[in-house]
């Protein structure tokens, strides 16, 4: 399969390893808004091109990926393009995927063309995995949990306070709650339950470092809510110690059966991610896999991966799986 | 929907309090091969009838729930009925799940019906996790354990040998494989290595019990290639403490993303259960609601869970889905 990448950030790079790493993937060419001649892609002899010329691409690649953001990018991009192309995005922002899924679905379907939208593993796998544990055991209780793992977004809010340098905040799981899902008490847990916030900031020489203490701490929606740590430490020490992006969590769902409900069942699904960009490429890849397979079979529309059999994400035939894996 | 349900054993009965506690499920016979007025079902005023009428319910329900066992009952029932009704089986003989589904693809074609085989939870939802793992992460190594369990053919295993009244065997997985493969190690594993053998048996009075426990951990096939422990007790412990049918495990995949495979992910699927029988009657009649949404895409034939997207198995639209779980 010929791919495009729209967007090259630490996602598109995910997705461009990805595609080195399937061997039924070949990446053919980056769009970029920046100038395509300052990107220096991993991939040798890759075209890379000003989004302006995307249209020109049509005829020459059967997924674009799209690896925007879903702040201001995806919102844009993906409904623009989905009448054009068949792509994949990983539009997270959960409470506007309803509006995203009818903006992309009505330009897809003016152009006869597939669009999966808010692939990865948050929603994505995650998802998959909720949908599967509630249908199966109706009764219960779904729990997520992230981590430990980088927030971009918190990191981003700590480095916009005045006197901070850089900043890295890691989500982290509280494993007393864990601990409880675990056993299948059902606890009732409240947002300070289930997750602390660690954070690592590099502060200018001189500042006030107990107000910038108090700014992380109290900041509403970002950190109010939980119990929230502060680390300064030095610009040396950021490289060193914390220059990836891990992420990762569990989805655990504890539901019951029997006529009276009496036994238990405990379902856990549980990632543990070095590179959250790369991972998150891998699965936008294992999509654009799945959307040749939906349009043999004359699939058109937005599409989320819950639409799409599992069997359609691999590389093998039915009969190999049936065979190796099933 | 309105189900049905052949053979009542301790699957059949798992699937009866499924229904029940299933609100969009309604159960409406039950098959036996017994004389249907010794049968004392759960679900009041429920039919019972003999396998022979079968035929006679065609109109009257809209997915048969097969619950017999792979080794002699489903080779045979699956094919047979599956012209007749829409059908779900839990086949779990992995390595005759291909001629079965050839077998039962002709029948239920010639009907114009569809039946899922080999659903459960190996095969069916480990089958899920191996193949959702394998075609995000190409690279790295997939792993399945089982247990902490019973294991019904290993326990009947030792109930043939000679002094022994009864017997209850648990499969266990290796905490120290599991925890080399936890950290990524992709270790190589003997069968040794994965799982151990705990027995715990009931001999009659005046039984040679070193001569038992010889016959027990050199059993070929069954024990020979483990560690097995075995453990003499009386009847009423058995009774007290080995009475349930727990059991679960996991699938773990480790696998590479980068320019180099240098990032490191791990994916965990995990399953501890009270109840093996009823887990697995929760996951057929989830699969019973998803045969009503293929069949209004207008599929027929022998399908896999692994040809179901996950949306179909829920009772939510999609809309729902989309917005609340998602």
């Amino acid at each position: 399969m010929k791919i495009g990448i729209y967007g090259y950030g630490n996602l598109g790079k995910g997705v461009e390893c990805a595609c080195k790493n399937s061997k039924d993937m070949e990446l053919v060419v980056i769009f970029t808004r920046r100038n395509p001649s300052s990107l220096k892609p991993l991939t040798p002899n890759v075209v890379v091109a000003s989004v302006d010329d995307a249209m020109n691409y049509q005829d020459k690649i059967d997924v674009l990926i799209l690896c925007g953001g879903s702040a201001t990018d995806l919102p844009n991009q993906t409904p623009l393009l989905a009448s054009k192309f068949d792509v994949v995005d990983s539009f997270d922002t959960h409470a506007n995927i309803p509006a995203h899924f009818d903006n992309v679905d009505k330009q897809a379907k003016l152009g006869n063309k597939i669009a999966v939208i808010s692939c990865g593993w948050d929603p994505g796998l995650f998802s998959i995995a909720r949908v599967y544990s509630e249908a199966i055991l109706g009764t219960g209780s779904t729990y997520t949990f992230w981590g430990r793992g980088v927030s971009q977004g918190h990191s981003d809010a700590i480095r916009r306070i005045d006197g901070v340098i850089d900043a890295r905040q890691y989500t982290v799981p509280i494993d007393t709650s864990l601990e409880l899902v675990r056993e299948g008490q059902e606890p009732e847990l409240t947002t300070r339950q289930k997750h602390l916030r660690e954070c690592y900031v590099v502060a200018e020489d001189g500042a006030d470092l107990k107000r910038i203490e108090k700014e992380i701490v109290e900041m509403p929606n970002y950190f109010a809510d939980y119990n929230t740590t502060v680390k300064f430490i030095s610009e040396e020490e950021m490289k060193t110690n914390h220059s990836t992006l891990p992420h990762g969590g569990l989805v655990m769902h504890s539901g019951h059966t029997g006529w009276n409900e009496e036994n238990t069942h405990l379902i856990e699904f549980k990632l543990k991610l070095d590179s959250n960009p790369e991972f998150t490429g891998a699965v936008l890849v294992a999509v654009a896999r799945a959307i040749s397979k939906m349009k043999s079979r004359g699939e058109v529309g937005a599409k989320t991966i819950l639409d799409i059999p599992p069997a359609f994400f691999s590389d093998m035939s039915s009969e190999e799986l049936r065979s190796k894996l099933l």
